[in-house]
C-alpha cells in the first residue's frame, strides 16, 4: 500500500521546496497547473481525463499517477478508465503500453485504499 | 472556405490508397482508429475531446483538424474547446501555442461551414 | 523578404483572437510565456538562447522563428547561433537537421531586414 | 540474473490484467502488437530491429527490453546490435545514450542466460 | 513531379550553407549522419529502413523523404515499405498516420521518376 | 550522498563498455558529445545551461543529472538554475514538473558534496 503514499509524500515535499525558492515564474506555472483543472465550461471529471490522456501519450508516469488519483476522486469507473487507456494507446502507440501497465497497478492500489 | 475541404479530400484520397495496398496490419490499425472513438463507457464527445488533446500535446496538426471536425459534429462549444486548449497548452507547454493558433483558424472555418 | 513579416502578422492576429475569447487560463499561460523570458538571474540573451534550443529539440518551427527574432534583437551573432544549433542537433538528433535548415533560412532573412 | 526474469514476469502479469478487463479496443491493440512483427515481406529479424530502433528513439526502456529479447531469439549479433544503436543515437540524439547504457546492460544479461 | 526535386534542391542548398559557416561540431554531426548509414554488420538496405522507421515515429517529414529516396535506391519494394509503415504506426501511434499519407505520396512520385 | 556517486559510477562503467565494443560511429557520437560543449563562441556555462534545458524539455533524467553536475562546476547559482527550470517548464509543459522535482533533489545533493 506504499506506492500511492510514497508518491504523494515525495511530490508534496519537492513541490514545497520548488515553491520556497521563490522563482516567480515557477510559482505562476504551479498556480496555473492548479487553476487549469478547475470547474469551467467542462466539468472536473472530463478535465482530469484530458489531463490523464495527455500525460499518457507524453509518457509521464508521475503525471499519470497524479491524474489517476484525481480521476478516482471524481468517480471515474474502471470501464471509463480503460476507454481513456485505449485512446492513449491508439494515439500514442505501443510505447504507451508499459505506462498502461504501471497505471493499472497504481489504479488497483488506489481502489484498495478506499 | 477551402482548408477544411482540401484537408478532408486529401485525407480521404491517401487513406484510400493506403488501404488499397492491402497490408493487413495497416488495415487493422485503421479499423482500430475508428472503433476506439465509438460510444462506450465514455460518450463520443468526451472521447473526441480526449483525441483532440492527445493530438495537441503530440503536436499533430492533421490529427487536430480531424478531431476538431468531430468535436464540431458532437456539439462541442467554443468555450469547451478553449478549456481543452488550456489543458493541452499547460501539459504540453508553449510549443503547443502555434498549433493552437492553427486549430482556432480551422475551427473558425468549421463554424462558418454550417 | 515576406516570410518574417508574414510569420509575425499571422502570429499577432491569431494570438489576438485567442486572447479575445477570454479563457482565463489561456491568458495566464500567454502572460507567463512573456514574463518567463524577462531579465532576471540570467540575462535576456541567455534566456532567448535557452528558448531557442528548447524549441529546436522539440522541433517547433514557429517557436524557433520567434526566438530567432528575439536572439537577433539581443545581438546574438551567427557564430553563437551555430553553437546553439550544434547543441540542439547533438541533443535532439538528426531529426533536428531539417529545422536547422529552415532556421538558417529565416535567420538570413532577419539579417537582411536590418 | 534477475532483471530479465523480473521484467518478463511483471510484463506478463500486468498484460494479463489489462486483457482480463475486457476492453475490446485494448484487446485489438494488443493483438495488433503481436501480428505486426510476424513474418511478411520483411523477415522477423529485420522487423524486430525496426521495433528496437523505434523504441530507442522514443526512449521507452521497457519496449527496448522486449525487442532486445526478441532480437536475441532471432540471432542478432552484438555487432549488428551496435549498428542499430548507432542509428538510434544519431537520429534520436544524445538523449538516447542513457537508454543505450541500460540496453547494453540488459543485452549482456540476455547473453549470459543462454 | 516537382516535390522530389524541390526537396532535394532545398536540402542540398541549405546543407551547403550550414557547412560553409564552418562550425566544427555541425560539420562532424553531418559527417556522422553519412557514415552511420554505410555498409557494416548490417547492410545499407536494413539501415535505411531503420532510419525510415525512426524518422516516422519521430514524425519528421523531411527525414522520411530522405530515407524513402535511399530505400528506393536500395531496392525496397512497396510491400516491404508498408511493413515498415505498419511498425511505425503501431509503435508511434495514430499520430504517424498523416506522415504515412505524405510518405506514400512521395513514394509514388519516386517510383514514377525511374 | 549516494545518488550522485552511483549515477557517475554507472555512467562511467557503461560508457566504457559501449566504447570498448568498438563501433566507430558510436565512438564518434560520444566524441561529439564531448566536443560540442567545449568553449567556443559561447562560454561553457551557457552551453551547459543549453544542454540542461534541452534535456529537461526532452525529459531525460540522466541527461539532466549530467548537466546539473557540469552546471555546478561552472558556478551556476541556484537562482540561475531556477530560471532555466522556469523556461524548461514553460516550453515543455507540466510534464517537466516531475523531472524538475528530481533535478532539484540531485542539485541539493551536489551542493552538499562541496
Amino acid at each position: 500500500m506504499t506506492t500511492v503514499k510514497d508518491f504523494n509524500a515525495y511530490r508534496e515535499k519537492m513541490n514545497g521546496k520548488i515553491l520556497e525558492q521563490g522563482n516567480i515564474n515557477m510559482k505562476r506555472f504551479f498556480a496555473l497547473d492548479t487553476s487549469t483543472y478547475q470547474e469551467g465550461a467542462l466539468d472536473v471529471k472530463t478535465k482530469e481525463l484530458l489531463g490523464l490522456v495527455a500525460s499518457m501519450v507524453l509518457r509521464c508516469d508521475d503525471c499519470i499517477r497524479y491524474h489517476l488519483g484525481k480521476c478516482r476522486e471524481q468517480g471515474v469507473t474502471t470501464d471509463e478508465l480503460f476507454e481513456a487507456f485505449s485512446i492513449a494507446n491508439l494515439v500514442g502507440g505501443s510505447i504507451v503500453i508499459p505506462h498502461t501497465r504501471r497505471a493499472l497497478e497504481f489504479w488497483e492500489e488506489l481502489i484498495t485504499l478506499d
